[in-house]
């Protein structure tokens, strides 16, 4: 159904050869990042996706560069199962941002896309209107095989777009796995999409993501399903109700929209500027920002440190053993994790 | 309203240097262990509770020899805010278990109690009935000042528990943090206690929590509040409806019951007993048994590879700094990342 879901590994097997054969020139990408350029911009992207370490060191630079006017935005989460309809309504409600004078930047996270990129052409195919618009960048999802490291390029990406002039950046991820929680801590309004009736359909979403939005849509909203998408709206108002309320103070809100026919688009953005307003008149909205920096720090650290970890010659060929005991209930976990951190520190 | 968030400090301002005073002989704590010697059990708490290397030393060998006898108790969780009366219905659903042959151990996680466990007496005073009965171990959470020493304290206890042959392990907490996730993890069913009527009782619970429930149950559901109750029931049994299934097959129950006069008590134990009955049968009991043996290994590392991480003196001296400028957008979160870990790395 998502062409996204179907990468066409004939058109970039190789990319990081291919990484490691363009010449990056660090003044004229930022250059070109303050002046709006698509072409460089994509070009830094391409930099900081690179696993090159000579190139992790010219993205770290790059990007300090650009730190000073990255915050800008406001970054919309979009989740939602394939078939939802994702596509579609983000080509709907870009369009109309456009109108209104916004830049808008689309990206992508979706972990099983992996090395081929091979969404670069599903993607534009599926947002024609926006991928012809000057006004509109359109990034798939970042090659990577862990969602960490998706995750930190797509943070990164955001910060280029950002630095570009992007004054909207909508983050669209597959609604199926643990990206939501990826995409949730890099954006300032979390949106799930469902179908009218629920039922099947419901049954690709990851428990736990219900309670992350902050705006709920019930697209497909047209011709015979109205009535259907109206009540399932009912439903989801009523059950949200019962649910703990958020700390900013936003009450969650549902609609019905249709992405196909643009019904809705309006008062959906009505709805993101409400939001916006209100928690930036509480100041939840930088209390958030400094609270995501702060995760992805932690994460990122997380991760590196563990990996210093299971990289040390002892721990990794001691670690496969120990937990294989763990899991039989051979050994207790702490015992084993007791050990290792033992046979660890003693390097 | 509950006794065990106002500690008393005057029971055991001094546990640490208690505990060092202790004199602890394995073989005896083990032959005590084995014959479900309550006075030899408590002792060997007290052994893994406590912070002094020799002592760490002798709980690891304790538990190794434990190991074989643990896994055969069902490990139920149970969760909500301070006053919906959590200790009632556990007093309640011990004495039933107890007259239906099952011998039970009452753990809590309250990670808040701290250093003090000033709640023993409170816990005590609030189980009479469970308090005074030779079936029953009641024992309060543990000290720690962070929920992952609790957490694992906890964990352990509920070894030597299993390994003095209780087969009911209640786990109760709090319902206001972070140590609902903690409980989840190391149970086989998890239970909800809410209020007739919700309203301004349920901010307490934590955003999520609603989700990790097996069962939800309404307490309270007496004299004139059985109507009211039962809306309640129909409201969340309605809503949880609308949420993804399960994936060990399991539909979440929702319960009317009163601890107080005992009403509901026999038809929680069913659910109880059904579930159970069904998670073996497709396997996922074990599976999740295995996950959470997993989960556990992972966390204890994650945290004392973090903790070896920080106590390294550049990373201690840099970080706090780093943070800050990450938290104000001056750094790139992963840019600080890199940087603090070169730094580790160079030792």
């Amino acid at each position: 159904m998502d062409q996204k879901n179907t990468p066409d590994r004939s058109i970039n097997p190789n990319l990081n050869k291919l990484q490691r054969k363009v010449h990056f020139d660090i003044d004229s990408l930022w250059a070109g990042i303050q002046k709006g350029d698509v072409v460089q911009l994509s070009k830094a992207i391409t930099l900081i996706e690179s696993t090159h370490a000579k190139h992790q060191e010219l993205s770290r630079q790059l990007l300090e560069r650009c730190m000073p006017l990255t915050g800008n935005s406001i970054r919309i989460g979009i989740t939602g199962t394939p078939g939802v309809g994702k596509s579609t309504f983000i080509e709907a409600y870009g369009s109309q941002l456009i109108e209104a004078g916004e830049k808008i930047a689309v990206l992508t996270i979706d972990p099983s896309s992996q090395i081929s990129k091979g969404s670069i052409l599903g993607d534009k195919t599926r947002m024609e209107k926006l991928a012809g618009h000057p006004m509109a960048f359109i990034r798939p999802s970042p090659a990577g095989d862990s969602l960490g490291g998706v995750a930190r390029k797509t943070r990164e990406t955001i910060m280029l777009c950002e630095a570009a002039g992007y004054s909207r950046i909508l983050i669209e991820t597959v609604g199926v796995g643990q990206s939501e929680i990826a995409v949730h801590s890099m954006v300032d309004v979390f949106c799930l999409l469902l179908l009218p009736g629920g039922g099947d359909e419901l049954q690709g979403i990851k428990r736990g993501i219900m309670e992350m939005a902050d705006i709920v849509l019930v697209n497909k909203a047209d011709e015979d399903r109205i009535k259907m998408a109206q009540a399932t709206k009912r439903d989801y108002a009523n059950a949200l109700h019962l649910l703990p309320p958020k700390s900013n103070g936003w009450t969650v809100q549902v609609m019905t929209v249709s992405g196909l026919q643009g019904i809705g688009i309006q008062a959906f953005e009505s709805q993101i500027q409400a939001y916006i307003e209100q928690v930036k008149g509480n100041d939840s909205f930088h209390k958030k920002r400094a609270e995501q920096a702060s995760y992805w720090l932690e994460e990122s650290l997380q991760q590196q440190v563990l990996n210093t970890f299971l990289e040390h010659p002892e721990v990794a060929s001691l670690y496969p053993k120990l937990k294989e005991q763990v899991v039989r209930n051979q050994i207790s976990p702490f015992t084993a994790s007791d050990e290792l951190i033992q046979r660890f520190k003693k390097k």
